[in-house]
């Protein structure tokens, strides 16, 4: 069996890859695939991923906690915004986060559309996932929500850190997962100060969530791994 | 002024750049870039590329050489196949070539398309295309030309060689052209055994073009910088 693992640095280029037979994780560091992870591994029931503010409206006669930010603040009427601090266990215990997401949104449903299987991937359950990839058969594509089409950097070392994790369990891998895997070689013994080097890092800065990307860059603070299932994220149930 | 460097990873991402003001860097190392600057250098008057095999046919009757392969040979009835040692002085100088390329051609059409100014890019003429884009006042993209629209380590490597050379010239750079510097830095001492690394090199080595990477690997052999004119490559005239 030649087992094949590839990184799609963007959802631009998912019409590349033939996903019918493969579990595609989708990666969205800041800061959506990284709250999904906290809140699922703190007792959400569920997250389900809107894109736009207006459709998390269609949610609110079902009691589900609405999270939605425009410009980096939480939108009146809404209970929260999409800092990862807001899904800790005393928030989303036992409810529903309806969870307003531009690029990562986007990734997910055309992930969805295709592939076998989707799961929710960050650096907080890292270790999680790659144990759990480990043990299934199917290729892998690591999705990378990027920036409005565009590779971006954080996307693309966490892919990194899953192919390194991952290379001794695949026969195959694409230029793309060479390219992220040695970049997380670079950046991995301080990820925060790599994470200067990007473009971004001004409109980081200005959104004022430097204690948020701080969060998001944390290895292996969770074990769960939130799965789609129809429109929702529930956790996995490992075997 | 906050002059750009922006890297396009693959054609297939090109529609999200703005280019009306920009000069377009196209970039095919293996082969179809390396071999036109080659050719340029040694003298031939134009190269024009071609998508397919049957396009040259069109321009048989003007009495130019004709570069055709399919499957690493020469394709019957051409002059040579896309091998830079086919463009020597003694084969190219005061002629006009037409050469099929797919991904090259690809992205030079789609280049032209918007940008103010397209010129050809490799490993042979580096310093020299650096050198020129030091001098000019325009936002630079570097257009990696790929495989079959996905990103690939040669074209994203001399992507990053050229954000290196010129990373105190411009103000802005994308995450893109962060990745492609920081790739480039780590294989820049040895541009071969890196490119082993590569998905590719399985079906490189089956081609058997081991000496033709190995020539379009080496730095700055030729001064000359391939710019479009219409449909064709001519020698760009520095100021």
């Amino acid at each position: 069996m030649s087992r094949k693992i590839e990184v799609c640095l963007t959802p631009a280029l998912l019409g590349l890859y033939d996903l019918k037979n493969s579990i595609v994780v989708v990666i969205d560091i800041l800061r959506a695939t990284s709250s999904m992870v906290y809140g699922i591994d703190n007792g959400a029931t569920a997250i389900i991923p809107v894109a736009q503010v207006e459709d998390c409206l269609a949610y609110a006669e079902h009691g589900y906690l609405l999270a939605a930010e425009r410009n980096g603040e939480v939108v009146a009427g809404y209970n929260f915004g999409n800092s990862p601090f807001s899904y800790s266990a005393e928030h989303v215990a036992g409810k529903t986060v309806v969870l307003t997401t531009t690029n990562g949104t986007k990734a997910l449903h055309m992930a969805r559309a295709t592939a076998q299987q989707v799961v929710i991937g960050s650096f907080l359950n890292l270790q999680a996932l790659c144990d759990w990839l480990k043990e299934q058969s199917q290729d892998v594509l690591l999705l990378c929500a990027g920036w409005k089409d565009s590779a971006n950097l954080e996307d693309t070392l966490f892919a990194g850190a899953v192919v390194k994790a991952l290379r001794s369990e695949f026969v195959a891998f694409d230029d793309s997962s060479v390219i992220a895997e040695d970049l997380y070689g670079l950046a991995q013994h301080d990820l925060g100060a790599y994470m200067n080097k990007s473009s971004h890092s001004h409109r980081l800065a200005a959104l004022n969530i430097g204690e948020d990307v701080k969060f998001c860059l944390q290895l292996n603070i969770c074990q769960a791994i939130p799965v789609l299932v129809g429109d929702a994220l529930v956790p996995l149930k490992k075997n």
